[in-house]
């Protein structure tokens, strides 16, 4: 059952390619999809007026995740445990399992390379990207509807032919900005922003683009410099509206440690968020530091040190699960996580199964991998409840 | 069934006086007196020689607990919450229930209160103390047999006639020395520490010698001073002996305190003792602080810290576990205990019942309160499991 609604878009722009050959198809149950007519700057096709057909299946929504995070900041080893969680194959290139889709948002640039460019603009600039073709696409997946998304080319930096995405049981879009326009953030079931440190980002572009592409110390600099004010007006704003911050920050254990090998990863989980409860160490609600090392557990130097407690973090009420310190041998983390709560696991013990079979991936040995998994976790018991509850729901009660 | 020895005491010097009155019973199971016959310096008795009987009933030993710490530091309390975990009544003065008898080590003595102004020794100086008559009575009574022990009347400063003491199931020894002597030291199943640090010594004195018998500032500090230097020499290092320490420091939840109200408490729990598993909090073995107060529980400033650790202490490797601060409500004690482990509590919440039930004894909303009913129950629990493993071993294998 659908129940359908006709609304025109005259506000879109955008200069992204879409082909004119549409035609409308019978909207049925599971048999959705919205033709976008779009205004094209490059006047390849006539300004036309546009209108979206939406079909909203109250039992088939797709839920959306949004997943933000600069360039370079694990964002697809992220989503590669995400996958995993999900029963797909990380290793695919889609990373599409059964259930879940994977959406960049670099897709929405309005803008390519030499766009911005000309118009002095960086890609972190809001006017690189077409917000309005961003949320109306999102919202046709989220109602059901296939779109023609577009592609944007990383390698030649232009636009590529849109490809189809058909609406999944979970989207996942991830990039510069999920959360950045309020309309996109409304569609938004959970969302997350992984937050690297300035030290630790600086860190890791020297590790991959010096040792791994020759470049000098000055132009890394140079370039993390430049990308400042934008990254700090547009993207980092971003934070106050997710629902976990996986934030990663050089370790405290070795005093003025500026290696950035040894991390220190916290977990900022908001409050009073439906259908998600915070995880939680030993006791939910209290402050707590916990050394695991000592006489059950051997650690190398600087150790393990774990931190859970309540906090404020930019005006939200949050718990925070802190891992500062790394594992010298990945079983040991089953201590780890027979000691956290509310991890949502489906047995015991899933999270170090999960962590074991993708020891390879970066970060699988810190609190990065670790708290990856567990927002994997989170979000596949989010998507569970809310199956659930729709299952619960009445169909013709959906908006009492 | 009791195996007896009879064996000459020569070297025994004392002048506590003995009634000389005495005749030797019949020797049996639960029936069972040594007497001393005492060479007295004051010439009230002719030197004589003297003979113990022991007669050791193997299923029936007494325990023998040894509890150290300076005068005015709490000792009677921990007694009376002691008492009171065995099921006695801790308001009676002779704090005996019917498993366990005190003796204060004070009635060993051999100097009174003029002897020891002759011989310019203070009543922690060894040569104030008969250890030759503690030891051969506490050994008599562990061996079953009732001893005649001397009283020290300290409005008087004299020795009063002594009393007999037949052997309990549960003897404490309490006073400054139980630890000194190692011959009384080897006597003990289990031996207490109670640490009061000199800011919070001093605190108190200020508290009971200023405010409750008008003695001046000066003077308080003139005899802790005066008594320093033999509590240093001879007191103190009876720590390195303890099976588990109570130690009470100012408060580190508000800077610079030394009002010493608000305290920090330390249970030092010696690892490797038999019949002794260290209480831990939420992980056994690792190292942890824990803030209780937050969600659930509201503390008032400056709230309420737990720690847990693995330390080295005196050169023995022990177990703490530490409270800073106090309980606002005293029922909120149950939420604590909750988190606690290895407390040999005989249901969920006895420690919360002891200590709501003698609400009025000092320290009952701080962690001396809460370390002395735990170390009440570690006690019971260590005298359950001696009496259980007596039950096992058959009569005739005692010495296999």
């Amino acid at each position: 059952m659908a129940a359908c609604t006709v609304y025109s878009t005259q506000s879109l722009r955008t200069n992204i390619s879409i082909p004119t050959s549409s035609s409308k198809t019978h909207v049925g149950f599971n048999q959705k999809q919205v033709v976008f007519y779009t205004k094209s700057n490059n006047k390849r096709l006539n300004n036309t007026s546009r209108y979206l057909i939406t079909c909203k299946a109250s039992d088939s929504q797709t839920i959306v995740i949004g997943l933000a995070a600069d360039s370079g900041c694990g964002k697809s080893t992220f989503m590669r445990r995400l996958t995993s969680v999900f029963g797909g194959n990380p290793d695919s290139n889609t990373l599409i399992s059964d259930t879940t889709t994977v959406i960049c948002l670099d897709d929405y640039h309005s803008l390519d390379r030499t766009g911005r460019k000309e118009k002095g603009v960086t890609a972190l600039d809001p006017r690189a990207n077409d917000f309005d073709l961003m949320y109306e696409q999102v919202k046709a997946i989220k109602d059901g509807i296939s779109v023609q998304k577009p592609i944007y080319n990383h390698v030649t930096g232009l636009l590529d032919p849109p490809e189809l995405i058909k609406p999944p049981k979970i989207l996942v879009i991830e990039g510069l900005h999920p959360m950045y326009d309020s309309r996109v953030r409304d569609l938004l079931d959970f969302s997350i922003y992984l937050d690297i440190s300035n030290e630790v980002k600086f860190a890791w572009k020297i590790q991959r683009d010096m040792a791994e592409r020759g470049h000098s110390l000055e132009s890394i600099k140079a370039s993390i410099e430049a990308r400042k004010p934008d990254f700090e007006a547009y993207i980092d704003p971003q934070k106050q509206y997710a629902d976990a911050v996986i934030e990663v920050l050089p370790t405290q254990l070795i005093p003025d440690d500026n290696e950035g090998k040894i991390l220190r990863v916290r977990l900022i989980q908001k409050e009073g968020v439906k259908y998600f409860s915070p995880v939680y160490l030993f006791d939910e609600g209290s402050t707590i530091s916990w050394i695991p090392c000592g006489r059950k557990l051997t650690c190398s130097y600087p150790g393990i040190k774990f931190f859970y407690g309540p906090e404020s973090y930019k005006g939200n009420e949050v718990s925070v699960v802190e891992m500062d310190g790394q594992f010298d041998r990945l079983d040991e983390l089953i201590y780890v996580e027979s000691h956290l709560s509310n991890l949502s696991s489906k047995f015991y013990g899933e999270v170090t199964q999960q962590m074991l079979k993708h020891a390879d991936f970066p970060g699988s040995n810190n609190g990065t991998g670790l708290f990856q998994t567990i927002v994997g976790l989170k979000i596949r018991d989010l998507f569970e409840q809310i199956v659930a509850s729709r299952a619960e729901t009445p169909v013709g009660a959906t908006k009492a």
